[in-house]
């Protein structure tokens, strides 16, 4: 391979393949390279070390889901919608990512277990996100907290069942959706102004 | 030991003394009777499988914390200050299991592990207690929901993060308190009756 064509991005694609194939435990960084037909110099090249290479593909697997979500921030529309939209996507995107594809997603668990700065750096991301939503709807008066990140962060807690893996196993159960949407609307509803008569927006 | 002393609570008593020995893949009935000084016939007269006697003794661990709750669902006051009282508790209780004897705790959680109709069980009473401070709450006028069991479990699900076994490693951490209490009041402003004053709000 001619190196100006070997990307960070193309040794990530390689290293998840790899990853996929030999498992974490047994993955290293000459498989990555021989799969990609260079040499492991040139892999550290880009990544100095094998934690280094391990910790960019597994962010890389979950900034997909921030970047899918990202997109439902910045429409247009009522922040309730957004919220709720935003919500329902992140059970979606990660009950796909579980089950479409268990074995990957079970290599990606045993990552982050080794990395919880990556998982971190995620989650403040999500949380991000979200604090963009509530200030929305506080600008608008649909929303009423006094810290919409310390809002947002209870939102991101509240609805952890439908986002977090340790409840990976309970996705596929078919009252999962009814759950989420109880959830969902308790959520919603615990941002609405307080109901103190009528100045209570200003 | 006389017969007529060998009461059921003590077989348990003598059965979590034992599985916290010995641990749980290690601890037999044969340990269990020769703790209490009695034939291993004499156990199985009251638990009639070893299954049945982990089993008990794992529904009796979780009932202490049902039964520290349970009080709360019946005492006087208004249903906001009970239902937090109860979340408050419910938090404390896991947390405290989980801190003060790390070794106990993770006992259960094995045994846990292998019988998943005790903890739901466990998870029906705790949701019945709930639904009961709900529909207090809705005859008082102070919550507003169409279905005070769904929207029970909608609030125990959105308070995992603080009860789930799961994040135990995280109830040590210094801002647990600030990110329960933020749930909490998420939790319960959810609860609250709709604004209905204005024609603003459908």
């Amino acid at each position: 391979m001619p190196p100006e064509s070997l990307t960070p991005e193309r040794i990530l694609e390689a290293t998840e393949e790899v990853l996929r194939r030999y498992g974490p435990a047994k993955a290293t960084v000459v498989d990555v390279a021989r799969a990609l037909g260079v040499s492991h110099g040139s892999v550290y090249r880009h990544f100095r070390t094998k934690t280094a290479l391990r910790e960019a593909v597994t962010a890389r697997w979950l900034d997909r889901t921030s970047q899918q979500l990202s997109g439902i921030v910045t429409e247009q529309g009522p922040a309730a919608e957004r919220l709720d939209r935003w919500l329902t996507a992140l059970f979606e995107a990660k009950r796909h990512k579980a089950g479409d594809d268990p074995e990957l997603f079970a290599t990606y668990m045993a990552l982050i277990g080794e990395s919880g700065g990556v998982v971190d750096r995620h989650v403040t991301d999500l949380e991000s996100q979200l604090t963009r939503i509530i200030e929305d709807g506080v600008d608008e008066g649909t929303f009423q907290t006094p810290s919409p990140a310390v809002t947002a962060r209870a939102v991101f807690d509240a609805t952890g069942r439908f986002h977090d893996p340790c409840y990976a196993a309970e996705w596929s159960r078919p009252e999962i959706t009814a759950d989420f949407e109880a959830v969902r609307d308790l959520v919603l509803r615990g941002l609405r102004p307080a109901p103190t008569g009528r100045a209570d927006r200003t």
